[in-house]
């Protein structure tokens, strides 16, 4: 194992202490446990928060995404661990303003059972919530089974469209609707060229074969749906272009975004090389591009591969789209 | 060789056409050639120009520093190969408004050649420029042959500080004189745990055993002066740190920022972890940070590794440090 740590059960402790540390003037902790995080600013008055959460290791998701124009605060659990309910309670106390509590996450067992456990519990004590669940992963389960699809790098465009939405005063039935509706609109699928290892385990999660890849793996190493030789960067784009022109309706004259998003391992030159053909596969299919976003999203650790998620816009999702936004890892100015 | 590439020969070309579609409006080539980029609105009237370059595979490093608060133009090679003095005789023609140009850029052979080579063509054409050279590798040369260092990802702050205060108005003798300072006040030290592999050689650069390290290993893989057992994040942290506060003569009271650069596979996790002891270990030396910078900032492809960069703060360096900026991959608001 190579990995920069020190004991493997310290390394999210260590890490979130590091990040906490390295970003002062926009995060905080909830009760002294760093697993908890908050804007500096929560509670932010007169508007709905929105709370995230789940494993460790996919840095820039899901602490990553806590700022203005962005999350209001996130619990995470130990590496591709679920956070506890007590963890989100304590999250959804620091950051209501009594607007309500938005819980926005990825459809994971772990996470959804802690997170409505946390809800019940919040309910006791006063604080409305709501919930809803990221399933952008198009490679997952079959058309007509969407809500059952695993939540990945879409989630970015949820947290981004609720948030800005948020940010302009919206009720919690207004925050849930546009939630819902970016959620509908979005899909994404990922291939994956090597695994990653979890430092308490000590050894790759799986194995992908020299000269081989995988198409429609989780961002956990959850199997894909092909295994096979490795294809060139424009067969990759192109698969993936066509499972989710397909699968989200997309016709001539539609607008979109697209996130093209790396794994970990995989060199920002490779992400531009799918991105250029990403966007002329969408051009000869006369769909047009609006914002564009290249680089670590949604990682699996160290993890070679990418994924690529598309966004298609209306006015509403394009403006609100198009709002700023201040985390640790990435800016929108 | 696990890639998503097309044609090796074309990596370069394909990977700047994604970079350009992605960022239209913060971008644009110079003569159609897309390895020459420079600021959308360039040239800036009444502002002296930065202009940087080198080899590719290193994004952000050059071109994802071309913005707002940052450079105005760069000319890039091909994978780890200097640009031509053509190129940069190019870009320096776009960027120039009337009052200089900046040559800003690491210390390698090939660059400096192609650099001065252009500016002797750019004094022809009645265009003053100037020439600071990044050289804050450590581990590269001993205390006292400083000039012969390599440049590596303290190149960012050379950018940051001069590009400050060329937005301020500076002239081309005062833009020269704070990047030259700043030069001095920063130093590097880089670690790596595996290799990278160029696309059309298709094999890694180097190896490194399973269980071992490199520390002081530049970006292109030179050689570092220890390989050994992996330390623990912790070792590594405060060997660098001891190493850059010897050679840049910190002292109690010191003030720093520190930027924590990934080097491609490492992930940001480890990154955190690592920023948090070098953090521990500057305040226990009761050295104050003021800023930290934590991400990928000059990558070597598909490296797994870190470097660890400190910049020496006076008061000027601390406002021009603090200014905003904004380019396609880090924004400062």
């Amino acid at each position: 194992m190579k990995k920069f740590i020190n004991m493997p059960e310290n390394v999210v402790t260590e890490m979130l202490e590091g990040l906490l540390a390295a970003h002062p003037d926009l995060l905080k902790s909830v009760e002294n446990n760093s697993k908890n995080l908050v804007r500096k600013d929560a509670p932010v008055q007169n508007k709905v928060a929105i709370i995230s959460g789940g494993g460790s290791g996919h840095l820039p998701l899901f602490l990553g995404y806590i700022g203005k124009g962005m999350l209001d605060g996130v619990a995470v659990g130990e590496i591709f661990a679920s956070p506890s309910s007590k963890q989100i309670l304590d999250v959804t106390k620091a950051v209501d303003s009594g607007k309500g509590v938005l819980y926005l996450y990825g459809n994971y067992g772990g996470d959804i059972m802690n997170f409505d456990m946390a809800a019940e519990m919040a309910e006791m004590e006063g604080i409305q919530t709501a919930t809803v669940i990221g399933t952008d992963d198009v490679a997952s389960m079959p058309k007509g089974q969407e809500s059952e699809r695993r939540g990945v790098a879409g989630l970015f465009y949820l947290y981004k469209i609720a948030a800005a939405k948020a940010e302009e005063g919206a009720s919690l039935e207004e925050v849930v609707e546009i939630a819902q509706f970016t959620n509908n609109n979005v899909r994404t699928m990922g291939v994956a060229l090597s695994p990653c290892t979890l430092p308490e385990v000590g050894k790759p999660t799986f194995t992908i074969e020299e000269g081989k890849m995988e198409l429609g793996m989780g961002i956990h190493g959850e199997p894909g749906y092909y295994k096979g030789d490795i294809q060139t960067a424009d067969e990759v784009a192109e698969t993936i272009v066509s499972k989710i022109y397909d699968d989200l309706v997309l016709e001539e004259g539609s607008k979109v975004s697209v996130l093209v998003n790396g794994l970990g391992a995989t060199p920002l030159e490779e992400l531009y090389i799918i991105f250029r053909k990403v966007k002329n596969v969408l051009e000869e299919k006369k769909v047009s591009l609006h914002r564009a976003y290249v680089g670590e999203y949604a990682t699996s650790l160290e993890m070679a591969g990418l994924s690529v998620s598309v966004l298609k816009l209306n006015d509403e999702l394009e403006r609100l789209l198009d709002q700023p936004f201040v985390t640790p890892f990435h800016v929108q100015p």
